[in-house]
């Protein structure tokens, strides 16, 4: 826990002064108050009102200056036009943390975007740190404190939440109960003013009660403290993350919601991968997902248990949890003896394990997963059919007459279970379960997951994907164990000259030449070739690379040349170099000088490169490369620098990873070559700022190694 | 509706006999007993029971035969062992339906399997048509006939239901009603062993209260029939299919469950494509999405609007309808002059319109959909947010107090809502509506919904990707009305000879000339070439074909030849090309005939296939070809014969299918050409026995026109 974090006292506060509550039900204000008031904080409630006595049957104080002491905490619920003449008010009384519920500012324009600075800025000058504008408030189960507008019906949470949504700290409480799911902190950031979203991230990281985290994100401000942030934490506590901005009308909804600059998705799908964070597409798997996170131990390998008491949950439960990565792998014949006293002849009991529909519950949710557990042979349980009163529940009209009315209740004492067993087991066992059953808490076996924390998921499919969360993590684990030792890339002067030689010259990008000697200075390799101003300089260069050769013109003043005629391949003897020469100065139209290169031959091609992004800053992007780079789109992106392992990742995320392989008869790619490519792009980008972008493609594979065969340098 | 089809009268029966059940509850057979009882059937039910008087108050029948007339249904809850004697009892008797609920046949193994073809003779022996072995009973709506155990709380059902899972139709059913989904008809088929779930669905495509159909599938018996069966009902209602038995796991879980044989994903895929079935992944889906095309009108085109009462539901479902292929078009400002009025100052109203946390719920319900529907530049909404009693009940508790003890009843009743015309929307302007909200029914709101056939989902993407369900659906049937006329192709005489003439040889495969020679019997256009026996027939090849040539060895015992010196490529002299016919014949071992081809040049390689599969019979394939073949597998499959459409179908259906069109200077590929070869492939397959498999791999793309370079036929 770190008590110097600005949300610590934030979430902490002692005491709390709310501005605009007052008497009527129905005003946010009040709501706020109520939830304060209600849900079991034990500190001071302070309302302020300038005509109200009494508020919610608190004295009231009619001004800040009035105020008794100043409260450690003020929470604004005001028109916007308010704000900033309160915030002042709090700063004068000694108040350093202030909640501003109230919207109306930089999601509204420019004349809201300069209210919001000046409102910073006077914040600023008390030494105040505030969460919003724009948002619903925190919630912190230690203490109790829910300053939302819904009633909080949980204690003892597990899972912190940050949201650009106050809907998902907030009107998704009853949801969240209803699924079993607990916070232990929630902070709906809105516009991330002054606390930011990375902010609430940090804290969270540090927060002793917060087992995983989920965010809720419509547009990062600072991409790379995210970055560095969230990596420092994963290594502890995982991160699930949804991101909605990237698609046009994501970006236009986020802009006018809390004032979020979204990036393409692939941006962002970058940054989460390479910070260890697990990408969601909906809001039910942030919650779902993160919560298997926050509770369950963590998984150990990819082998699962499936058990069911009806085949179709179990075949669909078998078939996701292996297009998920885990192995459903069959039992030992020991095992299956072992099971195969419990259920009916003819049962499958080689796992997945049916014991078809048969009412010995306890079979299924205590006797069949602990024997699971205890064998060793799997890492994780998936369980389908564990049920008791919502079963009976809904089969009782149909018996009552049958059974003389006797009530409910009476039957279900009758069917007396070991619940505190099954809903045990995990953790005593220290193996992953996850519960698909279509019973809510109506059902106690539920509600008996529910309050062992064991997720209970309401399909078969659910339960394995969100069972496929502790996998994502476990792999996520696994490649920062295994990252290696190194250095960072040091910065070369020759490229510095290259770069600073072409500014003076008024260049807007390097020509070929000099692209490929930038790179070359960093040790990239780049096809053999010379330049020449000639023709009579051609046969020299011709007997120096030998045939076949390339011909290209090469001019700052032509960064394209495909479809010009300013390019001739596979050249293989003078006359073709001759006449290609002639006409490339032809078509170009001046005595354009000429790159003679050897050609390289290789099937794989792939691409690479570097941008400024003006949010990402310094991008590095790899990908498949030739003519299959513009109809399929097969790349990844990563922020500068790139440790060797970031570049590693890079290369094993495309789609069309396989081609890095043996292939065809084809030899495996030199990986380390292709990752010092990667790697070096980042560093050339970092340490010169004359390179705006850079442009790799091909990078062709010549039997395993690559090589650069055409590539731009565009400058700033 | 079909009144002759067998199960016409198995889910409409006048009586109905029942053996298994007795008096006590917590038996399966009376479980079923009870649920016809119970849940409205208004025909006559005759339990049959050796010993008891009565069962559940009804006179009960000793044995069949004292039956005091023969019911149209039996259901069987029985021992296996006596089921034949049964069946054969109510054969006598005169009852031609009969529901085997039992099982232990085929699922269990060998022993199961015989004595399960032996139920099916005697069976068909009395002319019985029977449903089961293994499966959970019918519903039907219209009658309010249910022979589940469970419980039915559901009338005027849109959705028919056919499953191989017993659970999806019986322990679902709380569930559904909880989803608001109702079932018109639901039929559990188990083991398919008579009638199969290709009669079920065969039945509910010309069922009237049935407006959609979803499946529930772990292995198809008959695809070609299912194909067949499909397409002819998907013109006129959508079908959603859930395949689970394509992965390992699933494969062997779906055997033990109904004895259902798998076949690999990627098959079912290619048969759910070419059958205009929508595919979904969960079970989840299968009733949401099925209940969205059950209940909403047709879509008309791609422009939604997204409307909501709170910035990241708005967010996400814009995001996730953009993700679907809808497009989130910005309104009119005509349009948006007339949504402003309705929300505070500076709220979104151009799409998204978010009317922030209003309490105006009607302005959220009734009068912006409204105007939106009017408006016509939407083809479909999706609303967020909507809700009143969930919501006040969960503040309530905060209120009480302030409320001088109002009761929550008088509350809610000061808050008139029309929920009628909210509800009513999508029915009236004939614009298809989701709803997304996280309340439940105990919202109602979400009632209201429910019982005007609005589907919610308890969360912002779902409800977007179920309206995708719809695009799906819209795009189904603009396919099936492009389709062009066509006549199939004929056999080819020549093929058949040459066919002939290798199988007299021994032959196991058609050296590559004979494969191509086959093909091109069909009019495909294959590489120019010559086949020469010896070295002296060199030149006059060559000369006749241009260089760059091909040499390749050529013989029926040597079907693969990559990597053993046995091709040569790009020989452009005639030294080089003596050279690879020395170094063949060397390889070889022997006077191998060598094949010389004209070397074609392209960039794009594809490749195309036929097979013969166990269970799904002519198969063939397309997909991208080359060194990307191997490590991507980009690869779709559709059954034989096919229609032209079902060809241009699959050239956009994979993933590289930018490849086809114009792409980096090179021309678009010539389409017809392209069809007309996967056209063929089936036309052969079915009109040539003698073919088992057909490989052409690459067809390779010169110019805009494809050539066959290698091909391999391989024969029965």
């Amino acid at each position: 826990m770190n008590s110097s974090h600005p949300l610590h006292l934030l979430l902490n506060p002692s005491s709390i002064a709310i501005v605009g509550a007052n008497n009527n039900p129905m005003k946010m204000g009040t709501m706020h108050a109520l939830s304060i008031l209600k849900d079991g904080f034990a500190g001071k409630l302070y309302p302020v009102h300038p005509k109200e006595k009494t508020v919610l049957g608190m004295e009231a104080f009619t001004s800040v200056e009035s105020l008794p002491a100043a409260p450690d905490l003020a929470i604004l619920v005001v028109p916007s036009s308010e704000i900033i003449k309160l915030v002042e008010e709090f700063g004068k009384k000694g108040t350093r943390r202030v909640i501003i519920i109230t919207a109306g500012f930089r999601e509204t324009g420019s004349a809201g975007r300069a209210e919001e600075e000046r409102l910073q800025s006077v914040a600023a000058r008390y030494g105040i740190r505030f969460l919003g504008p724009n948002c619903m408030g925190i919630i912190n189960t230690d203490i109790s404190l829910n300053t939302t507008v819904v009633t909080l019906n949980m204690k003892d949470g597990r899972l912190g939440m940050v949201s650009q949504s106050g809907t998902y700290v907030s009107q998704t409480l009853p949801y969240l109960v209803k699924h079993g799911i607990r916070f232990s902190k929630a902070i709906s950031v809105g516009n991330s003013t002054d606390i930011s979203l990375i902010d609430a991230l940090e804290y969270l990281g540090d927060d002793e009660s917060t087992k995983a985290i989920s965010l809720y994100i419509e547009g990062l401000s600072e991409p790379k403290r995210f970055l560095e942030v969230a990596r420092s934490i994963v290594s502890r506590k995982p991160i699930v993350a949804q991101y909605v901005g990237g698609s046009k009308a994501g970006a236009r909804a986020g802009l006018s919601h809390t004032g979020a600059l979204a990036a393409p998705d692939h941006l962002y799908d970058g940054l989460f991968k390479q910070a260890g964070v697990i990408r969601v597409d909906s809001v039910e798997d942030l919650f779902g997902h993160g919560w298997m996170l926050a509770t369950q131990p963590r998984l150990k390998g990819k082998r699962v248990a499936v058990l069911t008491n009806s085949g179709g949950p179990g075949s669909s439960m078998a078939h996701t949890c292996e297009q998920n990565g885990f192995e459903v792998v069959e039992f030992s014949e020991s095992l299956k003896k072992k099971i195969e006293p419990l259920v009916p002849p003819h049962a499958p009991c080689g796992n997945p394990v049916d014991i078809t529909f048969s009412m010995d519950v306890e079979v299924l949710s205590k006797k069949i997963p602990e024997i699971v557990m205890q064998s060793g042979e799997v890492d994780a349980v998936v369980l389908h059919g564990t049920m008791r009163s919502g079963f009976i529940k809904i089969i009782y009209p149909h018996l009552v007459d049958m059974l003389n009315g006797t009530p409910l209740e009476t039957i279900l004492d009758m069917l007396k279970i070991d619940f505190e067993k099954s809903a045990s087991l995990p953790h005593i066992y220290g193996i992953p379960m996850a519960i698909s059953s279509f019973f809510d808490f109506e059902d106690d076996f539920t509600a008996a997951y529910h309050s062992h924390d064991v997720p209970v998921y309401d399909s078969p499919e659910k339960a394995a994907r969100a069972l496929s969360a502790l996998l994502k993590y476990h792999t996520i684990l696994q490649r920062l164990k295994d990252a290696p030792d190194e250095s960072p890339l040091q910065k070369n002067d020759e490229a510095e000259r290259i770069l600073h030689d072409a500014k003076r010259a008024g260049q807007r990008v390097l020509d070929e030449y000099q692209s490929k000697r930038l790179l070359a200075a960093y040790g990239l390799p780049v096809s053999k070739e010379m330049l020449i101003q000639n023709e009579s300089e051609l046969a020299e260069a011709v007997a120096a690379l030998g045939f076949p050769v390339v011909l290209k013109a090469c001019s700052s003043d032509i960064p394209h040349k495909t479809g010009k005629g300013l390019i001739y391949l596979r050249l293989n003897s003078m006359d073709e170099c001759r006449e290609a020469f002639k006409n490339i100065r032809k078509s170009a139209e001046s005595d354009v000088p000429v790159l003679v290169s050897a050609m390289a031959r290789g099937e794989r091609e792939f691409m690479a490169g570097f941008l400024r992004h003006e949010l990402f800053g310094e991008v590095v992007s790899f990908g498949l490369g030739g003519i299959f780079a513009e109809t399929i789109g097969d790349t990844t992106f990563r922020l500068a620098p790139l440790s060797v392992n970031d570049a590693k990742h890079m290369m094993c995320d495309i789609r069309h990873a396989g081609l890095l392989g043996e292939v065809r008869g084809l030899p495996a790619v030199d990986e380390a070559s292709l990752m010092h490519i990667i790697r070096s792009l980042g560093a050339i980008g970092m340490h010169h700022h004359a390179v705006r972008e850079i442009d790799i493609n091909p990078v062709l594979v010549e039997g395993s190694r690559p090589v650069i065969v055409d590539a731009l340098v565009v400058l700033n």
